[in-house]
């Protein structure tokens, strides 16, 4: 153990767990891997140890009997629960969820113009069914004490407060469990729920962290979990073990890994990636003119596709007379895909592509709400004839764009979205094919 | 009295109210027009009297004193509400939101290939301060009866019945009910709100209506409103007098004038406007391929923005050395306009607009939610100058776009969106101007 710590001081990334040699490896300190477009669209949910896996720092090791989650009001005693209080006091809830990382897509940015970020391609997003309680459910019973029965449920017995009781209840809390429950349409104090990770850089002391708006935290229909498990097994490491947030139709930075504290604030989180990064700005801010605080935190990504397979580069053949394309289509907040459109001329002709249904506990395509989980497609189309004098186009140039049920679809090109830091790229998305007779 | 009735039944619009000389006229029978550019982005709030008209029928002549709203759930009895009952019963309550034609700038999509559909150039928009009840209030005593006391409000005296007392509250409405306080999270049988207006086509009887979807309209962030005032005025006879919905984030479509019925039902509303109108399809789909049931009825429309400022052709003289430029962008759904971009190279290059503070009662540029009104925002910009040989370009394209809080932004061009109908043109708004010394 002495050995390990040793080690560990050394290279704090020393004990990273093992992962899937499928995984494409984007970086390896943190870790960062994408899968492979073969693997990406093959099934409506993502396999656990094939499922991207974004880390900002060093895996932490948490043991799962001494974790304690801190949740609290700013200015108020906090409450502590372990893990097992979590499974047993709050009602077990499933939510089927993508999952995208912001910078997903970069690459593309990149051959515009240089930014700085992991060179992720299209694999960096996944789908899994996510279990755990309620945030909502937890924030309640945060919110819970000195409120008259009306709000409180049955007691949950033996509430661990690491402090001495709170006598009375403060305003932002009151408010907040008011809102909780819909019998109050007063502004909250309370603006933002804060995540902090147990993940930590070793040199600044800081921890990763976010937040999101109240108001998704709160809605009955905002499904944000605070998950133990992905697809019904336990979190892996690299997925957030023991406990992890899944904030449903809101931007992968937000969905806070090892979560050990909640906090109700007035304010949204202070980290670096809330405020100095995952913010898109307009194509001629540089690093020398970006002002940080001139645009809002990335919740709610935009609509967005990508072709999978087949990859770029595969060479294909006219004589086989057509091809299947297939791929994935996905967008924020909940809002379901109406239609995917590709093209195998560069974008000048389009056909609809035939979506697949959607994964077990999903809305069907085109939901207007609650459309948390991505829709698959596939089509297959003719390939160019070769033409009388037996000439073919040297190539084809395979397009997607997706239509959401805001009817808001995705740009042509990459340089009216590019940002120095080159996130929320959805642009549309292009394959090139060699042609061969 | 006979005479006006005998002219009415030769032509059910000789009685139309009379419209101000600048709005501009895109068809009289029914009245459709817009307001124009100049007039457009010159304030938050847009003045009543030139604010768009978009009619699909004969403009119905409504007595105030007369008037009932009739609000029923399916297979329930009925409630009727006078204009005074409506007021007095229920909580006053204002709105700051915008209106948008969902056939707005059509005439850039039939510039790429015919549409059908009134040619409407950027001004079919504009923005309100609406005033009257919340339908969620209204729908809430339609479900209260037999609830008991935490979800009933104090009473409303002698509620009018048009039939006999509703003994036992059906299922339907009970579930209603309890999800508008926010005290179930079942599934509940109603789906979708519908609104019928009083306008009549005399040939086929059918009544203007639409619907919208439960959750909008009992959310209770939703806003939506049964309005009978707009900007502290009483609604005028082509804005919907006595009482019209205003769908904050949605459509205008679904905002239905000259209200008169409200059904709470499984069902969209089987309109032709709802089931085969106000739709988007692939740029392939022509009226012989056309299924209107594959598509989703447009409630939240896409993030769009407009230049109304300098207009299309407005000669500009290189000696100026700089050209203001005014318009909006505006988004579906509440999410707040975070920057708008502004080219005068066509979109090769673009810096940021200077985003004018928000109509009273509207939350700031970049909210995440609640942002029903539109941004305006100006940018003074420089001219191109002459090159050493004293060389001008002969013309400068202004182009606009904008990012709202999703992190959406719009399509480069028309061509990826048309649709045979016409709807929600969102691409890069452009202005082409000449150029002279
Ligand atoms: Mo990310
Ligand atoms: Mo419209």
């Amino acid at each position: 153990a002495a050995a390990a710590a040793a080690a560990a001081a050394k290279d704090p990334y020393a004990s990273d767990p093992a992962r899937h040699p499928a995984l494409i490896a984007r970086s390896m300190r943190p870790y960062n891997g994408e899968t492979p477009g073969s693997l990406l669209a093959a099934a409506p949910i993502t396999p656990n140890d094939i499922f991207f896996t974004r880390n900002h720092l060093p895996v932490p090791h948490l043991d799962a009997e001494a974790f304690r989650l801190r949740v609290e009001g700013e200015g108020t005693r906090a409450l502590e629960f372990s893990l097992e209080e979590l499974k047993t006091r709050f009602r077990k809830h499933s939510v089927t969820a993508t999952v995208q990382c912001t910078g997903n897509r970069r690459n593309e940015m990149s051959a515009v113009k240089p930014v700085k970020g992991l060179e992720w391609d299209q694999g960096a997003i996944g789908t899994a069914v996510w279990s755990g309680v309620r945030l909502r459910d937890v924030l309640r019973a945060l919110g819970s004490r000195g409120l008259g029965s009306r709000v409180w449920r049955p007691p949950a017995p033996a509430l661990t407060l690491c402090c001495s009781p709170v006598p009375r209840l403060p305003a932002a809390m009151r408010l907040l469990a008011l809102r909780a429950a819909g019998l109050s349409e007063e502004d909250p104090l309370v603006k933002h729920i804060i995540f902090e990770g147990a993940d930590k850089d070793a040199t600044t002391g800081d921890v990763y962290g976010a937040s999101i708006p109240v108001s998704k935290a709160l809605a009955a229909d905002g499904d944000v979990l605070l998950a133990y498990e992905m697809n019904g097994q336990p979190l892996s490491k690299d997925h957030g073990f023991p406990l992890r947030v899944i904030v449903p139709g809101v931007t992968g930075a937000r969905s806070v890994k090892w979560l050990n504290r909640i906090v109700a604030s007035q304010y949204e989180s202070g980290s670096h990636w809330q405020q100095r990064d995952y913010k898109s700005f307009c194509p001629s801010v540089d690093w020398d003119s970006v002002e940080w605080g001139s645009a809002p935190a990335i919740q709610e990504p935009p609509v967005t596709s990508a072709i999978t397979e087949p990859a770029p580069g595969t060479p294909l053949s006219a004589a086989d007379g057509e091809i299947t394309i297939r791929g994935y289509a996905w967008s924020g907040g909940g809002r379901g895909i109406v239609r995917v459109d590709v093209s195998t001329d560069g974008g000048r002709s389009w056909a609809p592509a035939r979506l697949l249904p959607p994964p077990p506990g999903a809305p069907p395509p085109g939901s207007y709400s609650g459309a948390w989980a991505w829709t698959l497609w596939e089509t297959t189309v003719p390939l160019p004839k070769p033409s009388a004098d037996g000439s073919l186009p040297p190539a084809v140039e395979l397009v997607c764009k997706a239509v959401d049920a805001s009817y808001n679809s995705q740009p042509d090109g990459v340089a009216g979205i590019w940002n120095l830091r080159g996130v929320v790229n959805n642009a549309w998305h292009r394959v090139k094919l060699d042609l061969e007779p």
